[in-house]
């Protein structure tokens, strides 16, 4: 016998079903394979961001030769890839497979946002920085936009 | 007793074990933590791919509402990620984890670079087309796009 026969069905009932099931059984009834996918664009777009970024920080520190034609065209990528990055945390990724993000992000969305804002903004920068095609040039945007990746990371990343 | 001390290392020995050893072995000489996060590195940049090349195909067939804003935003992310599909299949990135990358990608690779940049060029087309704001003014470039991934993932994708 459902829920639903045995007593008329109330929004309050509702809430309580929505508690009992809990963060992941929601996520199971939104589809756990659209949670899944949803979390994995969010890894894959970070994978992607950092496997850009990762030269400019070796060029940028001196651990790998300046490459002034590589280090506009990543800093180029992670500033456009950087526009991709809001859409990534929908409400359903919160849970439902494993993530480092933490719940913080859904629950003090301004603060992320700011956050996220000052990523985009920091990487726009560089990337403007790296067309002048001197590494001395691009040290501190890089700072910046290293420091705006750390200070998200920081808050609202799981080690 | 290491081979070394057996016996003289030449060349000969050296080919014999690179043999001996195989693809994989191969691999975990060249770090397998490097090998893996060359394969995360493909398989993410396609799932980013495949995220935003989704919602095109959705509206191009009419399963979901025309939305030509987001119709050019897509676009355009797809043509721009497909200039770094070509750097995600490092030699090295062969096998040593799970892929659906054939072999026959560094075997064949004149015709996977072929296939390549008809994807390049058809999702650039498209981009360009997206301009145009109108459903009826994608439909044929969203069909030459989604050919030219197809004609790629047929000869180069295990299933």
């Amino acid at each position: 016998m459902s829920i639903s026969s045995r007593k008329k069905w109330t929004p309050a009932i509702a809430g309580a079903v929505v508690l009992a099931l809990g963060a992941a059984g929601v996520a199971q009834a939104q589809g756990s394979k659209d949670v899944e996918a949803a979390i994995k664009y969010r890894q894959s777009l970070y994978t992607v961001i950092g496997n850009n970024f990762g030269p400019l920080g070796a060029m940028a520190t001196g651990k790998a030769p300046f490459d002034a034609a590589l280090f506009q065209r990543n800093a180029a990528r992670v500033a456009f890839l950087s526009t991709i990055a809001p859409e990534v945390f929908p409400a359903i990724s919160r849970s439902g497979a494993p993530t480092k993000a933490k719940p913080a992000i859904w629950t003090n969305k301004a603060e992320f946002d700011r956050l996220m804002k000052d990523f985009q903004d920091k990487t726009a920068a560089l990337a403007t920085a790296s067309k002048s095609g001197a590494l001395e040039g691009v040290k501190a945007a890089f700072g910046a936009a290293g420091s705006a990746c750390k200070a998200c990371h920081d808050k609202f990343k799981a080690d």
